[in-house]
């Protein structure tokens, strides 16, 4: 089923800790194998494809040591892109095919979240439509989570990891001064919720922040929340929450969006902990403080997960066995098969079942009462944000005086 | 000149990721004294300590890892407070010197900065007054470096490394895209420009981030600012700037305070760096990006400095050394001998030399034309944030595609 030919990587989207890890576990395993000539790394995604931003990367990977500082490089070390190509054949689908003929490039693998999928998609179907055999198979990566038909996403588990140990953090922070205190950590995820969620990663036996999790799964009710907080200020004094950035009312609009500064067009300042924090000012009058993780949740590799960069080596090495296997039009991914010990294998799955869907958390896993989740999740979170070289995973036991 | 009672050690002021290792070395060198019978720690410094919010120290520091683990903890195990004692004896000092006798407490550390140093004045003042031997000792920390008779502060050097390393990080995250960005990092140092300037150690060889230094110490210019963005736009697409919180204009006006939300009462919202993104986005009209690194650059506890938290540890055991030889109204002090190789011997300073004294960046170590630090700020910066356990010291050499 192999063929011949070379071979071209390209990453898309949004960074995280670990899409180097997928560049790099791909291009070693690609590198001994004889069927596969050139390896060639585009620029800025499918931007760089239609330049012919072609990078050689055979000699920049030639030692172990080269392999290692690429793996723990956060973002994107190819560059990334934001396009999406038409909804119908065009011009370009015929300049891509063109240049990867004349590249002779027979395997093309792209690095990215849903819409870097649809790329795959529109690409592969085209390619077969032109009875060329050239394999484009989707490698996935997002730090939300939030992609159909793999367990979860390389790059989600340093994200995550991030999380709960900043938080872990920040609940030691907020908590040396005797009057009562709010603190609102704002956590990326527009429409899915799990990186929210894995801020419960921080609790370990003395430690119960985060109090309250919103997630945009559940309708954001302002009199349920109000209440919920008072209700947890009466047990105790300094209260954490995870506050998604997506949170929406009933009526769908965003809280974020819901800010009286909207009008000056300063809307990067509104986001949903910021609104909340100003809401809860008015309401309970409490010292409040809104934290927005923003980017440093997607780029820290110096927290990434041990269990993640792993992973995301491998889902790179299986995608280039799929591809080598005749497979195009496919994405990688992880399927698990036990939480404890954790165990996943790896498969594939037609990109159109993947491309441009969002897979949020089901709603099973949220206990929308209490404004937290569910056991279930925190199962399903744990494995990972593993570090085996580091038995406490980022969560160290603080130290405690009763 | 050593005298036989107890030992009190308290914390105050803001979090730092290096305050409790002062704590642990304090109490750790004590416990090996005969003079020193019971040490106690008060809760939230000298707020707690009139509500005879007493622990036992011994019981929970017995072996090496309850040391270990203290070190490791951010913030103030024993808690914090903001309050400030009364310019002239009243019955406070009373209730204190009261409280003093009664526990017999002969020996009084106080962790905190230039406020909390001002108590530690005021208290040995009126103890000698009162001609009782009960000498008070302070332990410096901050994480904003700005105390006056010390080379430097515990916790500086801890912050300064998480800001360097999160800046290397940012770097990689805003230069996947191909448009142009401009990236605004706010820090924290309301007067002083320490940890601003800090965020140059995260340049190495191929990365010259951050481009622009903005410190509290310079009157910040639009107009030259401008100038300069543009200047360096014409070099380069991406631009990390840093930026202090606490930058003013001439008029002594904060640039932070200038937003025009304040009318709403929202002042949480407009930092420093939120205020010039406005003005860049307006100006400039690229891509705009401002993050606030907020309370994570003082309790980011798992990007400390090995340097840091030794020194820390080490001048609270030279505090209570210095107290047992009979020393009073004086704070412990780093002396260094030299940049390179490091080397650091301990001091201490009469109290009301530091008490409300800031120590900003000299000018001279500025380079106000180019919005830029000096080679020897550098030089001093350097030796504080290193971890020998780690030669890369949280700044890894990534990988970079020509």
């Amino acid at each position: 089923m192999a063929i011949r030919g070379n071979m071209l990587i390209a990453q898309s989207g949004g960074p995280t800790a670990a899409i180097n890890a997928s560049l790099a576990g791909a291009v070693e395993f690609a590198m001994e194998r004889e069927e596969i000539g050139q390896i060639y790394g585009a620029k800025n995604g499918v931007e760089g494809i239609l330049q012919e931003h072609f990078v050689d990367l055979r000699p920049l990977l030639q030692t172990p040591e080269d392999f290692t500082r690429l793996v723990k490089t956060p973002a994107m070390a190819l560059g990334s892109c934001r396009k999406r190509l038409s909804e119908q054949p065009n011009e370009e689908y015929e300049k891509l095919l063109d240049i990867f003929l004349r590249w002779e490039i027979r395997y093309f693998f792209y690095i990215g979240g849903n819409d870097s999928m649809d790329a795959v998609k529109k690409l592969s179907a085209y390619f077969s439509a032109k009875g060329e055999d050239i394999r484009v198979v989707g490698i996935p990566k997002t730090i939300d989570n939030d992609m159909a038909c793999t367990d979860h996403t390389p790059g989600f588990g340093s994200a995550a990891r991030y999380i709960a140990a900043t938080m872990a953090e920040i609940a030691c922070d907020s908590a040396i001064y005797t009057p009562a205190s709010l603190t609102l950590v704002e956590i990326m995820g527009r429409n899915a919720g799990w990186l929210t969620a894995a801020a419960a990663l921080a609790r370990r036996p003395g430690w119960d922040a985060p109090h309250i999790i919103c997630m945009p799964e559940i309708p954001f009710e302002e009199e349920k929340f109000l209440r919920r907080v008072r209700e947890l200020q009466a047990e105790k004094k300094h209260l954490i929450l995870a506050i998604s950035e997506g949170i929406r009312y009933k009526d769908g609009t965003y809280v974020a969006a819901q800010s009286k500064l909207d009008a000056f067009g300063h809307r990067q300042l509104s986001g949903a902990a910021h609104t909340l924090g100003s809401l809860l000012l008015e309401e309970i009058g409490c010292k409040v403080r809104p934290i927005e993780l923003n980017v440093l949740q997607r780029c820290s590799a110096h927290l990434s997960s041990e269990t993640d960069l792993r992973e995301a080596a491998c889902i790179g090495k299986e995608a280039v066995s799929f591809a080598l296997d005749g497979k195009t039009g496919v994405m990688a991914t992880f399927i698990r098969e036990s939480n404890n010990p954790y165990t996943i294998r790896y498969g594939y799955a037609e990109v159109e079942k993947v491309a441009n869907v969002e897979h949020t958390v089901p709603v099973e896993w949220i206990d929308a009462e209490h404004m937290d989740i569910r056991q279930e999740l925190i199962d399903y979170l744990t494995p990972l944000i593993q570090n085996p070289s580091d038995p406490e995973s980022g969560l160290p036991t603080y130290f405690q005086i009763p």
